[in-house]
């Protein structure tokens, strides 16, 4: 039994966004497929214990934003990694109230669909909604980002409400060179650096900038630990 | 509307395989992910006409090989455009028996997951399954089949009966020269030939022979039409 079996299962990476009371939410999926074609449903697997959980149960609308390959991983830290308890993560968003009321995410989207609930299913720490697509529309032609790119290319990491969630065993030899995120699990590795936050590959952990973020959840310097 | 926000949406290639009475059949999905991590979870959309469900509703256990990009076009047609009525797909087939007793396709597939049903949800002209994992492992490096890949590398198109069905919107433009497959939508293009079956780029559709097959469906040539 190797659970390299679970990472070989494709998926897309998305925002998928809701309202409850006037404020907006949305947060990282890649668990979503088309359910029927006539009509047109899709369907998501959202944590229970996500905010974006509590908008759509209360709304019963959503939309999903595909994102493209070249989306940040600020970005995807911003929706991935934070709680919209937290922070506004619509503020200083490209976005816009859709059809069902539900906002869409549009800042690099490369396509969006906006449902109404029509069905759901709850599946212990996570529910299953399905909505009726009411609106959508392509957005660019650039290629939408995998889960395998996020993984392989972009080094990213699923949190822990995430359907594919996978706890991390302790690595057997050491690379001591390498820093984790103990927030988000990123890994720092001098070989390539930071280069969306302007750190040339070949930079030690050490010689960061004290003020150096996670790129992915904007953890600060003290929150990583050298790899195990 | 622009139709191809579906097509942005990012999914793999599978082969859900079920048991009745000591039968086995299995059927081409693509909507397939992962609901929950613990216990682990995945969840199939799957038509309600086909016999690949009326299997799964009977035994309550399915099986998902994940397919390999390199996964031959008519294996394809066999699992995706026949019919278990018509035909005994898991004949001359490497498979085996998994731990919940649903049979696991082994051919062409880079890994497998096995599944019992712990939940339904009736959906239209599908019904999503939803089962909790007993067994999985991984099978081999080759990089697995995307549902991008299949339609843009591979000519691919959807059954009738899938998720993701299109009806084809006849072109403004025609090219006299390609042929369509009236039963799978399959395109010959005599630019490409159909290598898979020895027949070099550059035939035409009329010089093909006349036991030529649809690579696809394994449809006849008479079953062909010009492409409006």
């Amino acid at each position: 039994m190797n659970r390299e079996a679970f990472r070989k299962i494709s998926y897309g990476l998305y925002v998928v966004s809701s309202i409850q009371d006037g404020k907006f939410n949305g947060q990282i999926a890649n668990s979503m497929f088309q359910v029927t074609s006539e009509p047109s449903t899709i369907a998501v697997s959202i944590a229970k214990e996500n905010l974006t959980h509590a908008y759509i149960a209360s709304s019963r609308v959503f939309s999903v934003s595909i994102l493209a390959e070249d989306t940040p991983m600020t970005f995807i830290g911003l929706f991935g990694f934070k709680s919209g308890r937290d922070t506004d993560k619509f503020k200083n968003l490209k976005h816009r109230i859709g059809k069902t009321g539900a906002p869409i995410v549009l800042d690099h989207a490369v396509a969006y669909l906006e449902a109404k609930v029509v069905q759901e299913l709850e599946c212990g720490s996570h529910t299953i909604f399905v909505g009726e697509v009411a609106d959508y529309d392509s957005l660019g032609n650039e290629a939408p980002m995998t889960y395998s790119y996020y993984h392989t290319v972009r080094k990213g990491k699923a949190p822990k409400t995430a359907p594919t969630y996978e706890r991390e065993e302790p690595r057997a030899t050491a690379a001591a060179s390498r820093y984790v995120c103990t927030l988000c699990g990123y890994v720092y590795d001098p070989a390539l650096g930071d280069p969306e936050s302007g750190v040339p590959a070949g930079r030690a952990f050490e010689d960061l900038p004290a003020d150096w973020t996670c790129p992915v959840c904007g953890a600060g310097k003290d929150q990583f630990e050298p790899e195990q």
